[in-house]
């Protein structure tokens, strides 16, 4: 009958919700369980070759002179007039031999240093979106202002562990310099990892001199210890651009970590069906990785699977799908079957903060942690396909990485944990709150929720009978009053400011 | 730079909504993955031989002088005076050894059948909520009005696969004899297989009957033929009450499935390590699968895992938490090492079908599925702990089955899958939707949700900017409207409703 599943609760919850939620501590994410397959073996050594007959056969455009100059120079088949570059599985395995598995990213605060590859998890910002919304303003263009705010909600939510150079579009700066903007408002609000742009050489560049300049050093020590990376998007079908085949290179060069992820929407950028979108997505990363080892054999580079489907009838791209969950773990099993770091993302479509945002979020975490993920992009406050940054599913997404990061904690069994004592001593029907077993443990022993209200109706309704969405707008509101920037050397701060300065100058100069 | 990540979405989804969602059709689900590991298999072993150790020198309570009888006939040590028995390893061994691991259900209409076990897996719907709710009535007392409507939901919808006696407690009607007209309800409304009370012999000797009746059968030609299923709850800690001891007893004589399953919220129920929490369920669970063992050697047995965790500061239940999934999955290695099918539960604790009511549901069906589960209790409907069924959460709950369902089917990877000739018609920056390998699997490429709008912000906007719980809303009406019963012979109904008339004025009389 189950009658006593639904047992009943106690009104007792109000005090915990008066005194705040405590995050998890800042920590290092490590997955222990080992990842789903959803592929056989067989399976993904056909997709594998798959791709490396695509890299042979078909081959990718790449829209950059002197990517096309590395590549020929590297013994690849480069057609000149159209840009197509043939790969043969000779060069593929080299770069595969050369590319590390694993790496650490080292922010200008060392303390904030994270592992990235093998067991080791990092969970980033949302990145990219023109819009950004909350309940209270609604939803309306990006700007500088609120992406301050996202940073900061960044540097204060401990699970968000690296910030982004665009967690919102500031279209209320000047389009070609407002990345200078951005970088000094990561280096001066927030102290965590840096994901810079890359779309040309220069915005790499400038991130290093950045980073070096709020760090107290230069770019030359840099070199080889990763401090900034970026996604490198292959526009497929087998396309990869100018800016972002430069931008490659200066990554490459300096030792800093390329994210090499095909954009594909199975339907529209692929074929509809799952293993040909895989074996066009590993054919096109596998690509960017041999770049970036001819540039400079050892750089760091990222496996990027970012693989969903479209709405067939409508043209909609659709995200947190059973399609993508499965594509987020062949993903994985491609990227460890060729050694790679892997990185996937927190992706859903919904148009509001609501129920579908949540389950088709899930359906992304599930399906890029248990498929091994690495780096975990967009992991906050990704909404609407991600055309839209918000700061209510920044503070949603920040309950479920949580939860996923408690998860990934092993179970401990031994003597004390097994508890034979304790149910010794209580006899059967009684409970468990009074012995020592559990006072000794009271505190720690499970996950506290940042939004989850597990009160009763009646105590849920006295206080208003609020969502979760309306419980994360409450809480972001509180962090952003609670925002306390990291220390930073007053010299180096105006280095940076100095820095920009020149930097905006000179585009000036260039623009007349 | 992700630039294109957050990419264009055209506007043309809005006739698929007007068109109404399809569902997926009727399916034995499978799933085709090796479940997560969250223990060793070093910890899997110490947890069993803590279960036996606590078997052995703790003892279970069992309040049932039948019972008492049949576990002293059987070997067990039994303590008169204080109802304490205690089991030694050999009677768990034995009885492990005659528990079958899957069979079949066969509802009145034998099309239903569903295998539970191996690599097969079923859904069900809510069972115990004494309250029902939506979004137009607000929450109230369960009723029959209610309860009907959530089994004609239950039958409307091809992914919850069995429905249960009580997916509210339709408290409008007389306490000692309502469950008569919930079977009535279940065998008339619905054909699928069927979840019975078992708070003593009567109900499921009724409910035998009842199948019986509607089949055109005997009692006697249903023995053996799994039928009806139920749930023995131990009352943790260590006690199995008297009338769920009887209907255990009744179930396992006519080889009908008992899914033991102890109710271990840790904090309270049993000690706050999760470790502990999975030694007394397992303990606790083995005795119940002993006992049916005793009554009937091969008798079909459900390994039954339900353990969460409170809020320690508030007493609050808590699912659908870090904890849940851990244990869920947990859970699954135990069953599978004594080699009993399994099962798990959808379960959340939020007081709305809001983000938290759909990440807790994830939480528990992610760590019920890659569990491993064969059976998933209170798959759909159940909200606020299982206080409450509700018609919205029904709803969501199907898109969520529905999804994992997808997820569990796997991956084509052959020469027509991997599409080549496809990619190599498509030039690099071009797109599929226009050859002939999409067109040819454009209707059934994807999975199409239920509720998931990915419609863009506009033509949301346009069609009133619903959350994902309003159009739940709108289906479940929708689903209500277009309800058509399924085929039962005239002569059977009739049978059934003289026989619940025979067994109420029976019951009036002993009343009397």
């Amino acid at each position: 009958m189950g009658r006593r599943e639904g047992g009943g609760r106690s009104g007792r919850g109000a005090q915990r919700q008066a005194a705040g939620p405590q995050q998890l501590t800042w920590r290092q994410v490590r997955n222990p369980y080992r990842p789903v397959a959803v592929l056989s073996d067989d399976q993904v050594e056909a997709i594998h070759r798959a791709a490396l007959r695509i890299l042979e056969e078909l081959g990718i455009e790449v829209m950059s002179d002197q990517a096309l100059d590395r590549l020929a120079a590297g013994g690849a088949e480069v057609e000149r007039a159209s840009g197509l570059v043939r790969f043969d599985r000779g060069l593929v395995e080299q770069a595969l031999a050369s590319a590390p598995d694993r790496f650490t990213m080292t922010p200008r605060n060392p303390a904030r240093a994270l592992e990235l590859g093998g067991d080791a998890a990092i969970f980033g910002l949302v990145n990219g979106p023109p819009f950004v919304t909350d309940l209270d303003r609604g939803r309306r263009d990006g700007n500088f202002a609120d992406y301050q705010d996202l940073l900061r909600l960044g540097q204060s939510l401990n699970i968000v562990q690296y910030v982004t150079h665009q967690s919102v579009a500031p279209m209320d700066l000047p389009a070609e310099t407002r990345y200078l903007d951005c970088y000094q408002a990561i280096l001066t609000l927030t102290d965590k990892a840096f994901y810079a742009a890359a779309t040309g050489r220069e915005r790499v560049e400038d991130a290093l001199e950045m980073v070096a300049l709020a760090s107290g050093t230069d770019r030359e020590a840099l070199r080889d210890r990763p401090s900034i990376f970026s996604v490198i998007n292959v526009n497929s079908p087998r396309r990869l651009d100018g800016p972002l085949s430069e931008g490659l290179i200066a990554l490459a060069e300096h030792g800093q970590p390329a994210v090499v992820t095909p954009f594909c929407l199975m339907g529209a950028m692929t074929p509809v069906t799952l293993a040909a979108a895989l074996a066009q997505q590993h054919a096109e990363a596998l690509a960017g990785v041999v770049l970036t080892q001819l540039v400079r054999p050892g750089a760091p580079v990222v496996y990027g699977g970012f693989t969903s489907n479209v709405d067939l009838r409508s043209g909609a791209p659709a995200f947190g799908t059973p399609e993508y969950a499965k594509a987020s773990m062949a993903a994985g099993q491609l990227a460890r079957l060729v050694g790679l770091p892997y990185r996937s993302s927190n992706a859903n479509a919904s148009t509001s903060v609501d129920a579908q945002a949540a389950y088709e979020s899930m359906m992304s975490l599930w399906g890029s942690l248990m498929g091994g993920a690495h780096m975990l992009h967009h992991g906050a406050g990704w909404l609407e396909g991600g055309l839209v940054a918000s700061f209510e599913k920044l503070v949603l997404d920040a309950e479920l990485l949580q939860n996923m990061a408690e998860f990934l904690t092993p179970i401990a069994v031994d003597d004390d944990s097994l508890a034979f004592e304790a149910m010794a001593e209580v006899g059967p029907g009684g409970h468990f709150f009074g012995t020592a077993h559990t006072l000794a443990r009271y505190e720690t022993a499970f996950y506290q929720p940042l939004i989850s209200d597990w009160r009763n109706f009646e105590s849920w309704q006295e206080a208003g009978a609020k969502t979760a969405t309306e419980r994360a707008n409450a809480l972001w509101k509180r962090l952003l009053a609670d925002y306390q920037p990291p220390p930073l050397d007053e010299g180096r701060r105006e280095a940076l400011a100095a820095y920009v300065a020149r930097r905006k100058e000179q585009a000036g100069r260039l623009a007349a």
